[in-house]
């Protein structure tokens, strides 16, 4: 999961152009993500500090251009003993944060049309968690800041359970479901990581301040803003993108009809990752926002541990065999096993069959089957879905 | 919705012979329906009752053929003001029953292999609802017997919530979720119809006496065992059947992980009708049953009157044009229009995007879909579903 320039560490000099990079933009956009690409972080800092860019990138960082210092951002993570995470990095989360470009690639023509932000220039880290040890296996637990007696204690039954599993629980940070989530996965001795809408120096809100503080002594806690940004609404929903991003899937506990944590499922949606989501009585407020994940949006029922670590592992990174690599099951985990035995190999199903043969939930088959497709090692045809060994030797089952 | 049956009144003697038919077998097997279908409904009954068989139709009625007697059948019905309603009378759900069919035509050779009851032979109808208008817009509503506070309210309101929308609610008379579904809508004066695994006569259980004599009073009480019969757990399972197949959808309110209901969704899910479950917290055992219709069979979340109006409309008869016939879209249900709406003419979607786009769950999207298809107006390629409009003139919206 590391890059090929893991094996260069990261210069001094470039990693202070991505802190440059990151604090310079409001967010990570378009424009300076092209010139990042077209003539390095090192230039592009360069050029932006000294104003030879078009009027686009112009626009987006005149108002700091002359006021980012680097060195200062270095010094104020320090204090609180947090770091910049930058790409190149062992550990950068580049597979995770791919998607979260595709809006740039898709652009019609060079300019305009991206009105989201986009992958960060850097995660400023607070913590001593590793970051590829937390992120490869974790899941988010987000939710309304209001919730019941009721949301509360499942939040906490389920984040402790699948703690004790091995799996980081991301959050947010704030009242509620996501200090619920924290809270529960320091009690199980669990890791747990907050991703914040402001700077890891500055631990909001208030009243989670000594949360926080115990998430970044035994976890991490992570942001794209560097250090001093305080919180605004846009930054909370640009920091939605991140929990989505950084997660194999997003949980929601309980949410009311608008409620952040349905931008996070959305965000996680946008991207492909699997969204789970808490029932709970129809009499409840709390639980509109989660019922309507589930009935518009396909979002998968959580009702127990084993259901969250089956969301989260559906889409772990050994799921898929390498496309061109070995195509023995061996590798996979059980859920991608358990569709791949169910599809047929010749003729085709639909995703309800294969999700009723399996004994997997649909909305997580059809995850499955979609990453299936993009490895080449399952086709979709008129008559729905099958599987295309390449020879039946390598497909064979390794005995259970 | 009438069959050609229907201008010529059924005559008392066939009446008769499948009041004798119902009676004599315990369930409707492929072989007499087999016999029925090769010599009337008369000659079967007479071949029956003089041993005039193969050896499997003899085996399925010898313990009873003798003692079966259709007038004493009739007298008993009469004194609850009941009757018997058989194939051809007016208000036979024919096109309703006619699924429950299929695992005889499915058969390979002529013999074997059907281990579950098939359509009834005739249907005890004690009550004056008239069946044509009670069933055509209908919706179940089951669950457990021992229900939580919670379930048995959200039973009331949304029973006498989709009463008061002029659709008639079925259940099966138990105590519970059943009961409390029966209650509310003769509170909220709608029409409510009970369908029995033992006869008419016998309204059981017995501590429902009273409120099933109510149904009976304003709606109607119906079952497939003649008059007299006591009921046994297999006479349950059978019963499910009809409660199925009676009604264009399903909604289980609570269920354990092994309760009746389920079997009921089960057979919904076979006649290819949609099940809606109410969901609940995941601490509640009683809701263990419907959260896992959600998550493993894709029932549709039901958290209001409207989402089971849409559930129920989804199947209604007005929601495909007949093949053939007109295709302009003004007599299609809301439902569906929708999901003609969301349908491109090229190309393809996939369900989840078509469910996305007309806002409607996805386990509806696909129950339309393949209605649609059946009709021949939609059609399923290598890219996805798509509309096949005979002619863009006749695919014209109405104005709305």
């Amino acid at each position: 999961m590391t890059t090929h320039e893991a094996d260069t560490p990261v210069s001094p000099e470039v990693r202070a152009a991505y802190a440059y990079l990151g604090a310079v933009t409001e967010r990570s956009t378009a424009q300076v993500w092209d010139l990042v690409d077209a003539v390095g972080p090192l230039e592009a800092a360069a050029r932006i500090r000294s104003g030879r860019v078009d009027d686009e990138v112009a626009g987006q960082t005149a108002a700091r251009r002359h006021r980012v210092d680097p060195r200062e951002l270095a010094e104020r993570a320090a204090e609180v003993g947090a770091r910049l995470l930058v790409p190149g990095d062992p550990g950068w989360p580049a597979v995770a944060l791919e998607p979260l470009d595709r809006p740039r690639r898709l652009r019609r023509g060079g300019t305009g049309g991206v009105e989201t932000a986009l992958r960060p220039f850097g995660l400023w880290w607070r913590g001593p968690a590793h970051p590829a040890d937390v992120l490869e296996r974790s899941v988010a637990v987000v939710g309304t800041r209001a919730p019941t007696a009721y949301g509360r204690a499942v939040t906490a039954d389920l984040s402790a359970g699948v703690a004790v599993e091995g799996f980081t629980v991301i959050s947010g940070g704030a009242f509620g479901i996501d200090a619920a989530a924290h809270r529960a996965v320091l009690g199980a001795g669990g890791t747990t990581v907050a991703i914040l809408a402001g700077g890891v120096d500055r631990l909001y809100p208030r009243g989670n301040e000594a949360l926080l503080g115990a998430v970044a002594e035994t976890g991490a806690v992570v942001s794209d803003q560097p250090p001093g940004t305080g919180v605004t609404r846009y930054r909370f929903l640009d920091r939605n993108r991140l929990i989505a991003a950084l997660t194999p899937a997003t949980l929601v506990v309980e949410a009311a009809a608008r409620s952040g944590a349905l931008s996070t499922a959305t965000w996680a949606r946008v991207l492909g990752r699997p969204v789970g989501v808490v029932p709970g009585p129809i009499t409840s407020v709390s639980s509109v926002g989660t019922h309507l994940l589930a009935r518009e949006r396909d979002a998968t029922l959580v009702t127990r541990t084993a259901d969250l670590v089956e969301l989260a592992g559906s889409m772990g990174e050994t799921a898929v065999p390498p496309s061109g690599g070995a195509t023995s099951w061996d590798g996979l985990d059980d859920t991608t096993r358990r569709v791949l035995e169910a599809l047929p190999t010749t003729g085709g199903a639909a995703p309800a069959e294969v999700a009723a043969s399996a004994g997997i939930a649909p909305g997580i088959t059809r995850a499955v089957l979609g990453r299936l497709l993009g490895a080449g090692v399952v086709s979709r045809g008129p008559q729905g879905w099958r599987r295309t060994g390449d020879g039946g030797q390598q497909l064979t089952l390794p005995a259970t």
